[in-house]
């Protein structure tokens, strides 16, 4: 049997932990993981474009756990009354092959962003930051809100979309959470006085979203939108001006901010900040920039957090997903019975 | 709300519809997709090998659908009760990103190997055969003798396998079902007087099951046990005396029996057979190798052929896949109850 966690019982997962613990916790196991980087088996996502989307498998394994998360990105379908990104993921045991869980991930990695970025954000964003600029208020961004709040202190947000309706409802899901909002009028307004500015946008093309006079010194760009090949957030100059630290290099030349950049502009990987063996922020002047694309092991993370946590509760039905015939040499002893059906016996 | 198919509803579905039935179904799935070969976007599987095994995704899609097939190789799971090979699969619509089908595949990739032999041997095997030898009488071998009786009219099957137990189990569930089936001493006793050669063993090294003494001309070898790098089945002054043929070049050449000879041997691509582009047989004395290591498409077939036969049914469960806020900019709203939970408001 397999755990699988449907959307009702994640929802239910999500509520009953709170929302900033389930983070928290995703967050630690993330940390754990990026810490022991060289024992997971890594691969760019691989993808399959169409005129509208993508959609992509991001597997990874270290020596006895593989997982992989399907995810889409289709910057059209709210316009339909659909999810721009979804996603689900499964866990498998290295040793038989078998899978053990199956979950959806659209919440699970709303969440799994959101700690991604506080993670990175902890060694990255200047001392003491409490203002948050965010670009792009969908359906990332309370995510990101309660991150950093709950692993940066951040309690101050200025928010800027070209949308005014997800302004709306980013101040109307979060205002009563305790936050201080300001509604900004563009995106040159909302990072004023921020230490930290996140940027998620959904459009699918080059797009500048923070033009090179809206950094000022010091600040931590926690660029999270410029995630595919020709989908990109930031003014080149920025990255230009500041520290880049990444994912995993081989995906994120091609994903990521830096695909404006030349393939051998000197990056830093977060994984090796983690572990103390690569300078994180090193000045109160320096611009540090966190071209986050996404990858597989934050979902492996996300995913191991979670199994760790069904155990002993009702968060997930068992699915008979693996044929298990008695003996292993007779998978036809399954279907036996339909041998005779339409035979020229 | 996503189709899920699990063991007890696959099962059903064969054993209702015919296995027999359920083969030439997929079979002609497979024939018409192989016939609109350029219209996938193709890539060779992804593979995460360990010490004991290999865990694959095989993704593909057309300008419509999606799907992917992950699916495990542990040679030695059945000495502990578990089997070698087991699958699940999904298929997604490509202008939404969504999926829409998830099933068990460990059964169904039993089919659509089984179905792919079959076509392939339509266009490769010599007319009028008669007798197929097996070597390796595992989990695929009964689908094997099904899908050639269905498809070639085979009725005389000489079989041969180093573990007799599954020599007995093949027997049990074959001869009941009309066969004419001689127990083989030896691999080279079993392919005396057959035109067909199946070939289907599962240990991961370079193996010679078939000798160059053992093929002689007019005999068509379809090779399946051949699928993965460093695990081969045939001498490889078979395959120099044979023509050759290949489900997608570039996974063959690195998984198939071809991995024993030069990158530019000459091979020829089923698809262009199945469209008429390329010969298949051309004479009596031709030796033919169908050198098949298990390609995207033939899963795709399968569930394509089966998401077909779903409709009007009850071979499914739908099951809550996809995070789905009445608002999509708002997915916060699923969880926004667990905001509050653990926040230093």
């Amino acid at each position: 049997m397999v755990r699988f966690v449907d959307v009702p019982n994640m929802q239910r997962w999500v509520i009953d932990t709170g929302i900033e613990t389930a983070i928290a916790g995703i967050a630690g196991t993330i940390e754990e993981d990026f810490r022991r980087w060289p024992a997971f088996d890594k691969t760019a996502r691989v993808a399959s474009h169409s005129d509208v989307g993508v959609i992509e498998l991001m597997p990874i394994s270290d020596d006895r756990t593989y997982g992989f998360k399907y995810v889409n990105g289709h910057p059209t379908n709210p316009a339909r009354g659909l999810q721009t990104v979804t996603a689900f993921g499964v866990l498998a045991d290295v040793d038989s092959g078998y899978p053990t869980l199956w979950a959806e991930m659209t919440i699970l990695t709303a969440l799994r962003t959101a700690a991604t970025s506080a993670v990175a954000a902890r060694v990255l964003a200047p001392a003491g930051a409490t203002t948050m600029a965010m670009i792009g208020t969908g359906s990332q961004s309370e995510f990101q809100a309660l991150a950093f709040r709950r692993l940066l202190g951040i309690e101050r947000l200025r928010i800027w979309d070209t949308d005014p309706h997800a302004m709306d409802v980013f101040e109307r899901n979060i205002r009563p959470l305790g936050f201080d909002v300001v509604r900004a009028g563009s995106a040159a307004d909302a990072v004023r006085g921020a230490e930290i500015i996140t940027t998620c946008t959904a459009d699918k093309t080059y797009a500048t979203i923070l033009t090179d006079d809206m950094v000022v010194p010091g600040v931590h760009v926690n660029a999270i939108g410029g995630d595919c090949p020709g989908k990109t957030e930031l003014d080149a100059a920025i990255l230009r001006r500041a520290d880049v630290f990444v994912e995993f290099p081989p995906q994120t030349r091609i994903e990521g901010e830096i695909q404006q950049l030349a393939a051998d502009h000197p990056v830093t990987e977060l994984w090796r900040v983690l572990r103390g063996e690569a300078a994180g922020r090193t000045s109160p002047d320096q611009i540090t920039v966190f071209d986050s694309v996404g990858f597989a092991l934050e979902d492996f993370s996300a995913l191991r957090h979670l199994a760790g946590a069904l155990d002993g509760t009702d968060y997930y039905a068992d699915v008979d997903l693996i044929a298990d015939p008695a003996d292993p040499k007779d998978l036809f002893a399954l279907v036996a019975a339909g041998a005779a059906v339409g035979a020229p016996v």
